[in-house]
C-alpha cells in the first residue's frame, strides 16, 4: 500500500525553485518520514486532504490553531462578517477592546491584553515589556524549551549572534535547584523568569509542571522583583479557561497567547497584570495587521465557544480514551509506549528508538491508514473530533503496531534522525 | 463644527482599563491632533467611518495595506473561497508555490520568496538571512529609517538593550560620503546594507533616492560581497509593478514586502535573489500563521490587478493631480507648504512649523471636512480613489487654509510635538 504523491512530488520540486530550501520553519517535512505530504489542499472538522486527495484525521490541528474544526462555521461566519465591514483600517475597531474585556474576564491573572500576530510576537514583547518595569536585563528560561523563532529564541543559531542571546541564562524545566541557581546568577540584574506551561520539547517525553516549581519561581520573583512569563502559545485554551498554571495556583505578570486563540485566524497577544502594565505601555511594538478586526471577531467567537460550550471536558475524555486505548493496544502488541504530556496534547515515543526508526515507520503506517500523526512532536486534539475518530485511530495503531512487530527487525536506520541517537534524552 | 465624537471617548475610557497606555503602536492616536477619532467601524474603497458614525476619504490607506480599495470585493471573494477550502492546516497549499512563482515573475531582482506575517518579520529575516549568508555580523542602515519594530529596529529605547542593537551602523540617506565612510567603518565585517526605496522617516521632508547613493550602495556590497537589502514594506507596489530602486537601475540581493501585498490581509514577504538562496535556506524562522492560505489567495488576487490593471497610471495621475492642486492653493491662500516624496505617497509639512501647530490645526480642520490626513508620516493613495475625491480634498483644503490664515495667528502650541522644535530637521 502506498500513498498517491504525485502531485505532492510535483509541487516540492516547483517549490524548490522558488523557495530556498524548498520549505522553511515548522512546517518543513524535511525531518518527517519520506511519505508525508508536503501540501495540503482542504480542512474541515478535524480532517485534512493533501494535494493528492488523501484524507487523514489530522492530530497535529495545524501545530496547535485548530481547537474548534477546521472551517468552524461559526467562527468563520464572524470572520467573514467583519471582513465585509472592516478589517484593517486606519484604526482599530470597538472588538479589540471588547476582546481584550473578554480574554481579561477569563484569565484570572491579568488585567489587560495586547493583540498581535506570531507567538513569536508576543514572547518577544513579554521579554521586551519585562525589561522595561524592571529596568534589569536578566532573563532566565528553560533549557531547549521553544518560546519562538525570533534571533533571541530561535532553535537554530544560522545568522544569529551572541550578542542576540545576551543576557540569558538557563535552567532545566521542574528542576528547582538549576532554577535557583540560574536566578541567584542573574544576582540583582533578574528581569524575568519565562515557562512554559508543560515541558513541551521536541524529540523527548512531555513533563507536566511540578508544582513546586511552578511555586518556587512565583516566589523567586516576587522576592526579586522580576516578572514571571508564562508562554502559552501552544498550550493555551487547551488545558484550561484560564493560565495552565492556574491549575498548580500560580499566576504570572505576563502570560502569552496565540496559535487557537481565533481558531486559526492570525492573532496572538501578550496578557499582563498590573505589575507588569508600565513597562508594557512603555515599549514601542507594532505591526501593519496587528489592529485587524475579522481575526478579532473571529476570536470573540472563539472565546464564546471556549465559554459556553463543554469542548474543555470534551478534550480531556477524548484524550483518556486515546490514551488507554494505545496503551492497551501498544502493550498487547508487545512495544513500550511512552504517551507523555496532557491527553490533550500527546506525544507518543517508542521505548528503544534511538532514531526514531520504529517511531518514523509506525507513524508511516498510520498516515497510510488516515491517521496524521507525528512522530516527534507533541500533538493536539480538538473539540471536532468524535469517540467514532479516537476508535478508527485506535484501528489503524492496532494494525500499524502488527506491521511493526513484522517489519522491526528488518527496519533501516533513519539516517536524518540520527543526530537524536547522540542528544541527552 | 465639531465631530460627533462620544463613542471614541467611551471606547478610550474602556481601552484604557485593559490595553496598557490605552492603546499602541503605529495606530494610537496619541501624537496625533485631539479630535482625531481613535476607533472606527467600516472601509469601504477610498473611504472609512469611525465609531461616531463620521466618514472620512481616507488619506493614510490604513498607513498603507489598502491598495485596491477597503473591502475589494474581487480580493475578498478570493479570501473567503479559500477559506471555506482551508487557510491555517498542518501544513502549505499549493497557493504558497503560486504566489512565491509569481512575484518571482514580478521583482526583477528576485529568484525566490519567504512569507511571513509581518513587515518586521521580513526585514528581521533579512537581517538574519544576510548575516548567514556573509557569516559577518555588521549590517549599515541610515538614521532615522524605521524598519519595523523588534529589538533591533523599534524606534523607541524602551525594554531594548544594547546587545539588541549591536553590530550596526548608521549613515545618512543619500549622502554617498556617509555611506562610504560608514561601510569603510564595518570593514571586512560589512554583511548587508539595508535601504528604504526612499527617505520615508517621520516628521520631516522625504526625499527620493538619489541615484548615486543605490549604485553606490550596490558598488559597495559588491565589492565587499555584502547584501543589499531595500526594505520595500511600506512603499512596494506604489511606485512600480518591480522593486521600486528598478526605478534607478539598482537590483537588491533581498527585498522585503508586506502591507499591500494582500490589499490588507496579513501577508508579508522576503524576496531574494540566488545571491543570498543560501542563508536564507540556512536560518531557523516560523509562524503559526505564516503558511495561512487565504491571505495567500488574497495576494495572487491582489498581483492578478496590479499586472491586469492601469493601476499604477491612475495613482501617479491622481498623485499628480493633488501635488498641482495643493499647490496651487496653499500659494494662493499665501502658505508654504512643502509636499515632499513621490505622488502616491504624499507628505505635506507646513514651512515655519517647528511644533506642527499649523499642521494639526490645517488636519484637524480637513478632518471635520471628510478628509483624513496626517500631519507628520507620509500618506498613500489608493487605486478607489477618483478625481472627484482628490477635487473634494481640495475643495476642502482651501476652505481650510482660509481658516488657518483666519485662525494662525492665535494657534496655541502643540505641546505634545514640542519634542520636535528642538531636533534636527
Amino acid at each position: 500500500m502506498t500513498i498517491a504523491n504525485s502531485r505532492d512530488r510535483a509541487l516540492r520540486e516547483r517549490a524548490a525553485a522558488v523557495i530556498p530550501g524548498g520549505m522553511y520553519g515548522h512546517q518543513a517535512v524535511g525531518l518527517l518520514p519520506d511519505d508525508y505530504p508536503q501540501f495540503f489542499e482542504r480542512g474541515e472538522g478535524a480532517r485534512i486532504w493533501d494535494v493528492d486527495g488523501n484524507g487523514y484525521l489530522d492530530m497535529m490541528c495545524a501545530y496547535g490553531p485548530n481547537l474548534f474544526g477546521y472551517a468552524n462555521p461559526e467562527i468563520d461566519a464572524a470572520y467573514v462578517r467583519q471582513l465585509s465591514l472592516g478589517d484593517t483600517l486606519t484604526g482599530p475597531t470597538e472588538l479589540m477592546v471588547r476582546l481584550a474585556e473578554e480574554m481579561v474576564a477569563m484569565v484570572s491573572h491579568a488585567d489587560w491584553a495586547m493583540f498581535c500576530k506570531n507567538g513569536t510576537d508576543a514572547t518577544s514583547m513579554a521579554l521586551v515589556a519585562a525589561r522595561a518595569q524592571t529596568r534589569r536585563k536578566t532573563i532566565v528560561r528553560a533549557k531547549g524549551a521553544y518560546h519562538g523563532a525570533a534571533p533571541w529564541c530561535t532553535p537554530r543559531g544560522a545568522g544569529v549572534l551572541d550578542t542576540d542571546r545576551a543576557n540569558q541564562i538557563f535552567c532545566d524545566y521542574n528542576d528547582v535547584a538549576s532554577l535557583e541557581a540560574a536566578v541567584a546568577q542573574a544576582g540583582d540584574d533578574l528581569a524575568a523568569i519565562f515557562a512554559a506551561p508543560f515541558k513541551h520539547d521536541a524529540f523527548i517525553d512531555q513533563a507536566m509542571p511540578d508544582p513546586a516549581y511552578a511555586r518556587r519561581a512565583r516566589e523567586l520573583c516576587d522576592a526579586r522583583g522580576a516578572m514571571l512569563v508564562v508562554d502559552e502559545v501552544r498550550a493555551g485554551l487547551r488545558l484550561s479557561r484560564d493560565c495552565s498554571w492556574s491549575l498548580v495556583g500560580v499566576k504570572p505578570d505576563l502570560s502569552t497567547w496565540g496559535k487557537c486563540l481565533a481558531n486559526g485566524h492570525a492573532l496572538s497577544a501578550l496578557m499582563g497584570a498590573d505589575s507588569a502594565r508600565k513597562g508594557a505601555a512603555a515599549i514601542y511594538v507594532t505591526g501593519s495587521f496587528w489592529y485587524q478586526a475579522a481575526p478579532m471577531a473571529a476570536a470573540l467567537e472563539t472565546m464564546r465557544l471556549v465559554r459556553e460550550t463543554d469542548y474543555l471536558d470534551r478534550l480531556a475524555s477524548l484524550g483518556e480514551r486515546l490514551r488507554a486505548g494505545l496503551a492497551e493496544r501498544a502493550a498487547a502488541a508487545g512495544f513500550g509506549l511512552r504517551q507523555t504530556g496532557p491527553v490533550q496534547m500527546p506525544l507518543f515515543l517508542f521505548d528503544d528508538d534511538p532514531d526514531l526508526r520504529k517511531g518514523f515507520f509506525w507513524s508511516s503506517r498510520m498516515l497510510e491508514r488516515g491517521v496524521y500523526v507525528h512522530p516527534w512532536h507533541n500533538m493536539f486534539l480538538c473539540a471536532a473530533m468524535t469517540e467514532a475518530d479516537i476508535d478508527g485511530l485506535l484501528d489503524a495503531a492496532e494494525a500499524s503496531f502488527a506491521d511493526l512487530k513484522r517489519q522491526g527487525p528488518a527496519l533501516e536506520p533513519v539516517e536524518k534522525m540520527a543526530f537524536l541517537a547522540g542528544a541527552p534524552r
